[in-house]
């Protein structure tokens, strides 16, 4: 469940209480992991209060202070118990330079493919997609130098997840990361909404600003190889399609959470 | 089977003829695919002789002439012949624009997991792992934006291959494109110089230069989500090693092919 940043935390927390009933309700026990951010005490204290007050049985913090820390198995148990998993905001690429490629990672994705919830906001959104947009520029047009790929988490191969969306003007750098990683799908998610990802593939936009999907399925050419640095890009064929809350759907072009 | 580029054509083609004995020999049946050229019929020329003349029974060509061709199923049939495939220089990025995401790729994914012999030059080489530079800058001291990632064909997730590694000093793009994605294995090829990659892990370096390994499994620290556009990385924990023709290495840190 991606959110694309500033989710309400005041009001009726609308995606923020989604996730705690998804998540096992009034026996849910989430870890949130707040080491995206560079103020991880404060993101952790503010997480704790509000999933505690929408219910949730238990909520452990998982902060990962260094690369050998996010290694080191004995570090890693609180996830075994967890029934939800959230990914705080921040920097994306802060939080995969810390666990790219350590046992942390690789036990995200284990409990991810057995079942367990796993929700993040802004950066925590960023990085579950194995492509991932490391940073980038903001613009309405995609051009080369836009953007800057890293590694992500790899809950899915086939998307490219970006946020704070619409707000922050991000449709070229989503068009420009896709074109660099063609056949993959893109995914803005605005400020305040989630996009939920069902096991069956159904996807559910909830909260209050939409998602745009950025569908290379039928993209035609693109010249991304030769566009020079901020030249605008050619690409025919890559559609654009924004979902609103409430809105669900089954068939989207590459709804597998992981592909072969 | 990743070669750095410039590799022999005209003398003991030393590389070449190790990929038609290792194809099947005077029963190899190769395909090759010129299409990262912006010259494919003088490429497709040039591989047709010179695997003739070193006793390929069968040399086909697979040009992609745009996405739409490589969707299309009728057109790849002869990979389902084949026992060794070829992948030319040119531009990693305008080959996987062409097939990124299309019926073509999978095909080749395929055929490389039921054990068809893969090799790729240059551009080939690049784009065989998952994590592929799309281009970047020469020198040797790692830099943020020294390299821009893109999507590759994925018949490694663990290694990130580089080529014409020490002729164009690419060892800080390289340690830069491995800061970008932690965990991952630098594989820089040399000129002339290919590294045979068996399917029981063990690598193998032929012809006439070195390869360079970064190995990022001991990774302890990274600042690449801090240090600004030009600025060097501090990285603390990378090792850096070479290794010359005729070294076997069985144990390297991500020899998988394929990760989890």
């Amino acid at each position: 469940m991606p959110i694309g940043g500033a989710e309400d935390k005041r009001g009726a927390c609308t995606i923020l209480n989604h996730f705690v009933q998804c998540s096992g309700s009034s026996s849910a026990h989430l870890v949130v992991i707040p080491s995206a951010s560079s103020f991880p005490q404060e993101v952790a204290q503010d997480y704790t209060r509000i999933f505690t007050a929408l219910g949730a049985q238990q909520v452990s913090i998982l902060h990962i202070p260094d690369r050998r820390y996010a290694d080191h198995a004995a570090n890693l148990g609180v996830l075994n118990e967890a029934t939800g998993i959230f990914l705080s905001g921040g920097d994306q690429l802060r939080l995969m330079s810390l666990i790219g490629g350590t046992r942390l990672a690789e036990a995200l994705r284990s409990r991810f493919w057995n079942g367990v919830n796993i929700a993040g906001t802004s950066a925590g959104a960023s990085i579950m997609s194995r492509q991932m947009i490391g940073f980038g520029r903001s613009g309405d047009t995609p051009s080369q130098r836009m953007v800057q790929m890293a590694l992500g988490l790899g809950l899915t191969d086939n998307l490219i997840i970006d946020q704070h969306f619409r707000q922050r003007r991000r449709l070229g750098r989503l068009m420009t990361a896709v074109a660099l990683n063609p056949g993959l799908t893109g995914v803005g998610v605005d400020e305040n909404t989630a996009l939920e990802i069902h096991p069956d593939g159904a996807w559910q936009v909830i909260g209050a600003g939409g998602v745009t999907i950025v569908d290379s399925s039928g993209l035609e050419y693109s010249d991304i190889y030769a566009a020079k640095r901020h030249d605008p890009l050619t690409l025919r064929g890559m559609e654009v399609r924004v979902l609103l809350g409430g809105e669900q759907v089954m068939s989207l072009p590459s709804p597998s959470l992981r592909s072969a």
